[in-house]
C-alpha cells in the first residue's frame, strides 16, 4: 500500500490529467483511499471534498455546463454511486461531460458479497453512456481513454468507470497511461466535443417550409441558447417574422444584456399548445414539444409531425445551421414580434418583488443556477432585462440541483458571481452543498425562496380540484411545522445569512450579498 | 381526476391497510399526487413526510426492524427512488420488509421519453427481491398482494411497485382488492414471516461437532439476537464452554438488563482471525465470517470451512434450533468464559466517556439507532452493563442510516425511549431526517459524536501507512473547515439541542435531553 508512484491510482489520475481532466469532485470511503493517496502525488488534479455524493455530482454537472469540458467524480461503491444519481439523471438531461469513478471491492473479493457489495453496473448503466468495468491494471490506459472519448462525444455524455482496489493497488506503468487518451482520441469518433455538421438538405428543407405564409417559432435549445446561437436565430426571426423560444428546461442559456428576448416553452401541456398555437415550429436544438407528465386529455407531443421542422438536435451544429439557415432565407430584417410591457413594480414580498430587485443588481457574466418554479418562472420572463448572464435550469426534473450546480460553475468559471435562485423544498435534497460552497469560500448568493412548502405540487392539486386544506394532503405538501429557519441552517454550514421578511429589505439584502467575495445566503419569507 | 372513492390510488391503499400496512413514509411529486389524494380516505394508513427519500426509506428500515411489520414508502420517480437506495441496500441487508410505492409516468406517456423517465425496473432490482409494474388496474390486488407477500417471506425482504398515474387515476373496484391479500396469503410460501424450521439432522450434526474438545464459537445473528434467542445460546454455551459472538452489524439486537455479553465480531481480518482463534465457529443465523473489504494478504472468508458449523442461515428459525441444540447437547451448566474488568472511568471528552455517561442513564425499553464506529464500537462493548435495550446497527455500511433508522424506531414502539448514538460524517447523509423528528415531536435523543473528521478513513489511512497531514488527504478526510455547528443545524430543524465541550458536562446534557418529551439533540465535540 501506501503512495506508490506506480501504482493503478496513480496512472488512472495521470492518465486523466493527461486527457485534460483537471477537477474532481469526491465523496470517497474505504475503496477509494488508494486514489485519495494518488491525490498527493497528482497535484494537477483540483479534487474538491463534497458531504454527500449528489453534491458530488451535482457539481459536475455545472462545471461542465460553465466550461464545456469533462467533470470527474469520485464515488463510494454502489450505495454512494446511487445517492449521486439523481444528479446525473440531470447531467445527462444537459449532455454534460461527466467521468464517474467508482472504487469497487477487489476483484477477488466480490464474491463474498461483503455488506457493502451491490450491483454497481446497473445502477451505472441507468445514466452512463458507457459503463467500464477495469478488471486489470492492463487495460487501465484504454479503459479510461475510453471513458473520456465517450463524454466527449459530439453529445456531452457520461462514463462511468470501475475500478477495483486490487487494480488501483497493483503496479502499473505511470508514463504509457499518461500518453495513450491523446492518441486514442484520434482514431473513429474523434470525442473531442465537436458538433456533427447539418446536413445542407435538412437547411433547404426548412428553409423551404419558413417561405410558406404562416405563424412561425424557432425552438431553440443546447448549444443555439449561446450568444452566437441566439444572435443566429434573431437573425433568422427578424427574416422570417418567427417567434424565438427556448426549451423549457435549457442546460445552459444566456441572456441579458441586449440579447433579444427569448420566450420560454411553457410548462402545462395546455399552456404549450396555447403559446404554440398554429405555428410551424422550428427545432434548432431544441426536442419538440411534449408534456412534462401525461395529463388526462392531452397527448405527450404538443405539436403534431405536420407542423414541426426539425433543423438540428443535440450533437448536431446548430449554431452554424442557424446561421446557414439566415443566409439561405435572405430578405430584409424586420422587427421581432412585441412583448406586453413589463409588470409594475410589484407590492409586498413576493417572487416578482425579488426578480425585479436582482435585476438591475445582477453582475455582468454573472451565472445563474435556477431550481424550482417559485423564483424560476419569474426569472426567466424578466432576465433581458439584466445585465448579460448565463442562467443553468434543472433539465431532468430530479430535484436538489441548484445548489451543487452552483457550486461547480464557480469552481469552472473563477471571478464570475454566481446566483442561486433556490426554492426552499428543492433545497434540502442536497443542502450539505453548502459546506463545500463556505469550504472553497466561493462567491455564491444564495436565495433561497422559503415559502415552507411545495409550491408546484400545490399547484398540480388545485388543477385536480383537490382539497389543499384536508390534512392528509396538507400533512404531504405543506413544510412550516417547524418552518425550516433557513438562517440558522447557513450558519451551520459556515455560510452567512441573511432573513429578509419585507419587500423593502430585499434591495440591501442583495446588495449585502452580491458585495461579499465569499458566499451569502438571503432567506426571502414569503407569505 | 379528483378524490375519488374508486380509482386505482384508493385501491391500491386501501388493499395495503387490508393487508396490515399502517404507515407510509413519503416523499411524494406530481406522478404521487392521486395516491396523496387517496390518502384523504384511507385514514387507517399513517403518512409520514420525509424531506429527503432517503430518510424514507431509512425510517421504514427502522421501521420494520422493530416492529417486525412491513413498511411502505412512497417515492417518486426513478431519481426519488435512486436517492433512496443506499437505504433500501441497508435494509436489504437487514431482511427488513418493505414495499416501495413508486409513481410512474402514464403508461401511454413513457414513449415519450419525458425530462423525468428513467429505467427504474433496473434501479429497483438491485435492492428488491420482487419489482412490479402494475400496468392495469385489472391486476391491482394480484399485484399489492404479491408484493407484501415477497416481503414478508421468511426472510424479510423489499418489494417494489411501479404505479402508472394512468392506472392510479383510472376506477378500480374499492372492495375486490380489499380481500384479496388475505386469501391470497395462504396459497404457497405463507408469507407471513414465519421462519423455515432447521431440518434435525444439521442440528444433530452441530450436536457432534460441539461435542468433540477444542475451543467454540457461537456467533449468533438476525433473530437470533433477540432475547429468546440469546437465552437459548447462553444455555448451550454454558454446556459446551462456547464464546457467545454477535455479528459484526445486526439489524437489532438485545443487550443489557441481565443478559451475556455478547463480544462482537471484529472489524479488521487480522482482528477477526485472532479472535476467532482455533475454535469451531456454529453459525446461528450469522453469515461466515468475512472481511469488510479485501485487504491485500488476506483472504475473503476468515475462518476455513472445516471450522464452520451452519446450525441455521437467515430465515430459518434460528432460536428454536438453538434450544433444540441446547436440550441435545444436555449436561452440565458451566460458567461463561470471564470477560476483562470494566475500564476506568475515563478522563476528559472522547467517546468512552459518552458510553460511560449513558450506561447508568438509558431508560429499559430503550432504542438504540447506531450509526458510526466512534461510539458503536464502544457501545457495544460495554452496552451489557445497561438497563434492558435494542441496538439497530448500519447492516450494509451505505452511511446516511442512522437518524432515519431512529426516526422509524420512535414510530415503531410509541413509548419507547429512541437513542441515536451518531458520528458527525455519516449523519450529513441523510440530516433532513431532523425535520421529521420534529414535525413529529418524536422522543429521540440524537448524540453526535462531532469530531469533524471521516475518522474511519482516517484509521484505514494509517494502516496503510499513508500520510494524514498531506493536504490532498486531509482535504479529503478533514472537515473542520468549517465546523459543522450541529446546534444551529438541529435548530434550523426544530430540534433543541446542546453543545458539550467537557467530559463533566455530559451527564446535565444527557439528563436534559432524555427528560424532554420530544427530541434533543448534543452535539459532543470530541478533540
Amino acid at each position: 500500500m501506501g503512495i506508490d508512484e506506480g501504482n493503478g491510482a496513480v496512472a488512472v489520475l495521470r492518465s486523466l490529467v493527461a486527457g485534460h481532466a483537471r477537477i474532481c469532485f469526491a465523496n470517497p470511503g474505504t475503496t477509494e483511499l488508494t486514489l485519495v493517496q494518488a491525490m498527493a502525488d497528482v497535484r494537477e488534479l483540483k479534487t474538491v471534498l463534497c458531504l454527500f455524493e449528489g453534491v458530488a455530482t451535482g457539481a459536475a454537472d455545472g462545471f461542465s455546463r460553465v466550461s464545456g469540458e469533462v467533470a470527474l467524480t469520485l464515488l463510494h461503491l454502489g450505495p454512494g454511486f446511487a445517492n449521486g444519481i439523481a444528479n446525473l439523471h440531470n447531467a445527462r438531461r444537459a449532455h454534460s461531460r461527466i467521468v464517474n469513478l467508482i472504487g469497487d471491492h477487489a476483484t477477488w473479493h466480490l464474491a463474498a458479497d461483503a455488506p457493502l457489495t451491490s450491483d454497481i453496473r446497473s445502477l451505472a448503466a441507468t445514466v452512463s453512456a458507457e459503463v467500464i468495468y477495469t478488471g486489470s491494471p492492463d487495460s487501465l490506459a484504454a479503459d479510461i481513454a475510453r471513458g473520456l472519448r465517450a463524454a466527449r462525444g459530439a453529445c456531452g455524455a457520461i462514463a462511468t468507470l470501475i475500478l477495483p482496489t486490487d487494480v488501483m493497488d497493483a503496479p502499473a506503468p505511470a508514463t504509457a497511461p499518461a500518453t495513450a487518451p491523446a492518441t486514442a482520441f484520434v482514431s473513429g469518433d474523434p470525442g473531442d466535443g465537436t458538433p456533427r455538421p447539418v446536413p445542407a438538405e435538412r437547411i433547404a428543407d426548412v428553409a423551404q417550409r419558413l417561405c410558406t405564409p404562416g405563424e412561425k417559432v424557432i425552438l431553440l435549445g443546447g448549444a443555439a441558447l449561446g450568444e452566437a446561437g441566439i444572435r443566429a436565430a434573431e437573425r433568422l426571426a427578424r427574416r422570417c417574422g418567427a417567434r424565438l423560444l427556448m426549451e423549457p428546461y435549457p442546460a445552459i442559456v444566456t441572456l441579458g444584456g441586449g440579447l433579444p428576448r427569448i420566450e420560454r416553452q411553457a410548462y402545462f401541456p395546455d399552456d404549450v399548445v396555447r403559446q404554440m398555437g398554429e405555428a410551424t415550429v422550428v427545432l434548432a436544438g431544441a426536442r419538440m414539444p411534449i408534456s412534462y407528465f401525461g395529463y388526462e386529455g392531452w397527448p405527450s407531443q404538443l405539436v403534431p409531425d405536420a407542423r414541426l421542422a426539425l433543423l438540428s438536435e443535440a450533437g448536431e451544429d446548430s449554431v452554424a445551421a442557424l446561421a446557414a439557415l439566415a443566409d439561405l432565407i435572405g430578405g430584409v430584417a424586420g422587427d421581432l414580434p412585441p412583448w406586453p410591457a413589463a409588470p409594475a413594480t410589484p407590492q409586498g414580498l413576493n417572487a416578482a418583488a425579488v426578480v425585479e430587485a436582482l435585476l438591475p443588481r445582477l453582475p455582468a457574466d454573472a451565472i445563474i443556477s435556477l431550481e424550482g418554479s417559485t423564483l424560476g418562472g419569474p426569472w426567466l420572463r424578466e432576465a433581458h432585462r439584466a445585465a448579460r448572464h448565463q442562467v443553468m435550469t434543472n433539465t431532468g426534473g430530479a430535484i436538489g440541483q441548484g445548489l451543487p450546480c452552483a457550486l461547480g460553475a464557480a469552481l469552472a468559471a473563477p471571478g464570475r458571481r454566481v446566483v442561486s435562485l433556490q426554492s426552499d423544498g428543492s433545497a434540502q435534497y442536497t443542502v450539505q452543498a453548502l459546506w463545500t460552497i463556505a469550504h472553497e469560500r466561493l462567491p455564491i448568493t444564495v436565495i433561497i425562496a422559503a415559502n415552507h412548502r411545495y409550491a408546484i405540487l400545490q399547484t398540480e392539486l388545485r388543477r385536480a380540484s383537490a382539497d389543499l386544506t384536508h390534512p392528509a394532503i396538507a400533512g404531504m405538501t405543506v413544510l412550516d411545522t417547524p418552518a425550516t429557519d433557513w438562517v440558522a441552517l447557513a450558519a451551520a454550514y459556515g455560510v452567512p445569512a441573511l432573513r429578509v421578511n419585507a419587500g423593502d429589505e430585499l434591495g440591501v439584502a442583495l446588495d449585502s450579498a452580491l458585495a461579499c467575495e465569499g458566499p451569502m445566503l438571503i432567506a426571502v419569507e414569503l407569505p
